[in-house]
């Protein structure tokens, strides 16, 4: 943590994933928090942490969490919901700064914003595979009726750029028909997964369209700036200056197409460090 | 190699892949020669290979590989690209039988098909990466005029089984149109990666539409099973019987969904093995 071991407001927050995906977490920090800066990690050269044991994903992520602690942050924020769903309480127990998982954060907006607690979630196969969503809104209202589904052909297409166009409209509708079949009652559904929000358009427009009444969209990554703004509370750095934004990454490859698709403006660089 | 140190024609044929993909190997191996005896082994525990270090894909295909000669066969397939192009000269030598790598067949195959020299080649992002192809074909003819293009979305396309509807007509149309965008004249397309042969029919006219001219379609998958067949010359078996499949994977999760989607026919099951 540096010479400072009492973080301040001045101190950046830190915030790390297993590839770019995180990115948009960092997009919808710079909106609610202009004035913080935000040190951001991408453990690129070993992503996917999805296909890796339970063990290694919390030692990769101890690794990038001591990174972010290394320069100071005030504040940790999980973009990557495999670390969270298998380390959030060792990188909790390791971290002098509260940390903030990918997965709480949405299951709670999404308990907030339904009126008939009939709730949809998508993400990666991994994620709905570890019912880290189905968990956590169990726990917040035993009482939620929960539908999920694995939706493989997101990623690739957010990664692609394809996120408004025909191949994203047919693909959202394939998926989306199949979840509201099984619950024609979802009015709220869950991006959970920070490659999502880039397709929040069309699978908002696609989910209106199939179940014929509001369904109200929430993104885990604005749901975790939301968290994060509340954490800080009167420890936010409220400057009017922009806050400055400082990327590393494990690997560089690919960098420059998709970083800037995820953070939503043109980026300097990425630093690349050895972990 | 257990008792028997010399393989006869009545062993069996090796096939191992990191995942599912390469029952696309075994089905085109049991079409081109019904009487074999195949052991088939995916590493779907540590899959995917294409996003570790060329070490470490190196250790694990040599473990894939002994576990398959443990067992006797008389011929290795490697059915994962990633695993063919970092691990096939490790491979060959630690092999007393004869290893048959993912890419050179389909390579030979595209080069014998071709009429004007002009080949296209898709695959994952790391296939293409690695100009694994590129290589060799131009190892083989320098004078080939070949484009590549990494095509993310095919891959789970094959695996949620949409191979033969508007998805996949539609993807197909955008990434095969960048193709001949880049080279109107190719007149044979390679599919380089075992998970293509699910889409061949919708690739294969896709792409005569696209081009105007005839397009012949060389899927890697058999390439390789003619390869066997030639290597094996008189040592294959010709009995009549069909031959028995033994599968085995390092984890079963989604396997009874996905094998048979891959090998075009109902599977008795995989036997769980620890490597």
């Amino acid at each position: 943590m540096g010479q400072d071991r009492t973080p301040t407001k001045r101190h950046p927050i830190g915030v790390f994933d297993s590839g770019v995906g995180g990115l948009t977490v960092v997009r919808a920090l710079r909106a609610a928090l202009p004035g913080e800066d935000i040190v951001y990690l991408g453990d690129t050269a070993r992503v996917p942490y999805g296909s890796k044991s339970p063990r290694t994903v919390e030692r990769y992520s101890l690794t990038c969490q001591q990174f972010l602690l290394d320069r100071g942050v005030k504040l940790v924020l999980i973009a990557c919901n495999t670390a969270s769903a298998n380390a959030l309480p060792a990188l909790t127990a390791a971290s002098p700064v509260p940390v903030i998982g990918a997965v709480e954060p949405g299951a709670s907006s999404a308990l907030a914003a339904t009126r008939n607690n009939h709730l949809g979630v998508i993400g990666t196969l991994g994620t709905i595979r570890s019912s880290a969503y189905a968990k956590a809104i169990a726990a917040r209202d035993p009482s939620a009726k929960l539908t999920t589904l694995a939706c493989p052909l997101l990623v690739p297409l957010a990664e692609e750029g394809w996120v408004d166009d025909d191949v994203a409209r047919l693909v959202a509708r394939r998926y989306l028909a199949q979840l509201f079949a099984a619950d024609p009652q979802i009015d709220t559904l869950v991006l959970g997964c920070t490659h999502y929000p880039l397709l929040k358009d069309v699978l908002g427009a696609v989910a209106i369209e199939l179940a014929g009444h509001p369904v109200a969209v929430v993104d885990s990554a604005s749901a975790m700036a939301e968290a994060a703004k509340e954490q800080l509370g009167s420890g936010a750095n409220r400057r009017s200056l922009a806050g400055r934004l400082d990327c590393f990454a494990t690997d560089t490859s690919r960098l420059d197409e998709l970083a800037p698709r995820f953070l939503g403006e043109p980026l300097t660089g990425f630093e690349l460090v050895d972990l």
